[in-house]
């Protein structure tokens, strides 16, 4: 059996993971990021971390065959080095380069969200499918692409940025610049304020009940309305599975995946986003859904999707 | 020096050629569809085309490796099948059975478009890119990915349907079913409706001292007006780009090629085009155009594009 070690780097933890060839998790922790200081000393931290994980597990560090991280920001995975990441305030850091010089084992550097990708991919919801798109609705959208069991990442790894795709002309304003991203209307974000809008305007609505505070409006806050019987949280919920559904079919129509996973809080409402999701997104799919259908699942990873996926990476690319 | 048949199946025209590995055509001709026949009729043509054409270029039926055929509609080019095309009335023809039965060779089947993708990667505009997105801006919005110099088709070769990605939600009705696709904002004949719909608005402009028909308006037209000094013209045209560089962007940041190649009878228009397209195009990339600039250039090959990429993709497919 094979061992890979797994990092996700965070702007509040490090959480690192010992990986086997099937995908299994053997053992894993955290330790705080303590993003502040210089970043050799969190490169060694990181390695300890590695370290230490593999002897609680029994693991000689000559049987681990690479280390892989996820980390935020832009990388250029190919050098592993961190071109920008505003999570923690680094340019240009030679992260693989910092971490072998204590773990002498190959280091590879990939986005978190491509490596959650690639962890759903190899061990979680897209184990069985070849290609699969992963889409996680959180702050904004962010994604990765698996084809043919392989991240792909494009020129310098800027790729798969599919949460700046688009949708609506002239539409929301987005934090990237652009107006009418996917992200400003798909993201936990944008769902949040769909919902505030709503009840501004509907004093009446039952999503003041649920929520008297429009601070407190989380991305619950309208599908708890919606099973209450509230018409307004019902048109917010809809409208939303409607945006979700445009930019996946997008996503679909260029790269008629085998399927599509969904990360993020808004997940947990299960067949309420899924059922009528499916139906929307196999309405708009190229040519209809029968001949190369697309499936929509749910991520299964969790939080150890990074590390997961991390240590994958650094497989593949050993 | 090996050589390939590459062949270009249209509604009215076959045109096959005899392509090199260098992606140079010795030799091409072209005979006509007679699209009405049934399918075994015109597979022998498209044969006997390849063997008329290596006899007059000199070249034994055994020196031609495989044949490579470009085909509209929806493809699946795993199994060599045409499963649906409307140009040709045609419903899960086999195609490359039927072909190989004369020919004796491998012959493999793509979609039309995405073998004009290829074709420019191998030997055209793109040549010296690894990774870039084909765009056809013609009756529709076609295209082709061509990733690490392969063709993405997606699975069941389904993908790569560009032009049916939705950058206006609820926007014009595009042919596919959905509304505000790129296709509907971004092909020849949405540049024309558009002049149109702004010449109706607008008298007094000079494009109907240029056109003075509304029948008659072509992807030229707006153009032919700018260059008059026509206000609602160059409005028209600003339009334009702006709804092509959203599209193009959208494929930028998901794909984050090196180049996006342009096919089209606007292309045409050159630098007033070219400069303003770019410029916003580069404005719109997610994290700026400097670390990881994408090319806009403008395809090469012209009407040779589908046969010289049908021979590509044959030879990479053997």
């Amino acid at each position: 059996m094979k061992y890979f070690a797994g990092i996700d780097l965070g702007g509040t933890f490090i959480k690192g993971g010992i990986v086997n060839e099937e995908g299994e998790i053997l053992i894993k922790d955290k330790i705080p990021t303590g993003k502040e200081r210089p970043y050799p000393e969190i490169a060694k931290d990181m390695a300890d971390l590695v370290l230490d994980l593999a002897r609680r597990a029994n693991i000689s560090r000559e049987e681990i065959e690479a280390a892989g991280v996820g980390s935020p920001g832009t990388i250029d995975s190919k050098n592993g080095v961190i071109v920008y990441t505003n999570n923690i305030d680094w340019k240009k850091v030679p992260l693989a380069q910092e971490i072998r010089k204590h773990l002498g084992i190959p280091v590879f550097v990939t986005n978190d969200a491509n490596a959650a990708a690639l962890g759903e991919s190899f061990a979680g919801a897209a184990k069985k499918y070849d290609s699969s798109v992963f889409i996680t609705l959180g702050t904004g959208v962010g994604g990765g692409i698996v084809l043919n069991k392989k991240l792909f990442e494009g020129y310098r790894s800027a790729g798969a940025e599919i949460g700046h795709m688009v949708i609506r002309l002239n539409g929301e304003k987005c934090t990237c610049g652009r107006k009418g991203c996917f992200e400003a209307y798909a993201s936990a974000t944008a769902l949040i304020r769909q919902t505030q809008k709503a009840m501004e305007k509907d004093p009446s609505s039952a999503l003041w009940t649920i929520c008297p505070k429009l601070e407190d409006v989380n991305g619950k806050t309208a599908f708890d309305g919606m099973r209450a019987g509230d018409k307004t949280a019902e048109k917010v919920v809809r409208g939303y599975i409607t945006y979700l559904a445009e930019g996946i079919a997008n996503l679909a129509n260029i790269f008629r995946p085998n399927a599509v996973v969904l990360g993020g809080g808004v997940c947990a409402e299960g067949d309420n986003l899924l059922i009528p999701l499916k139906k929307k997104v196999n309405r708009l799919l190229y040519g209809g859904a029968k001949y190369a259908p697309v499936e929509i699942v749910v991520a299964q990873l969790g939080n150890d999707a990074g590390l997961v996926g991390a240590a994958r990476f650094a497989w593949q690319n050993l």
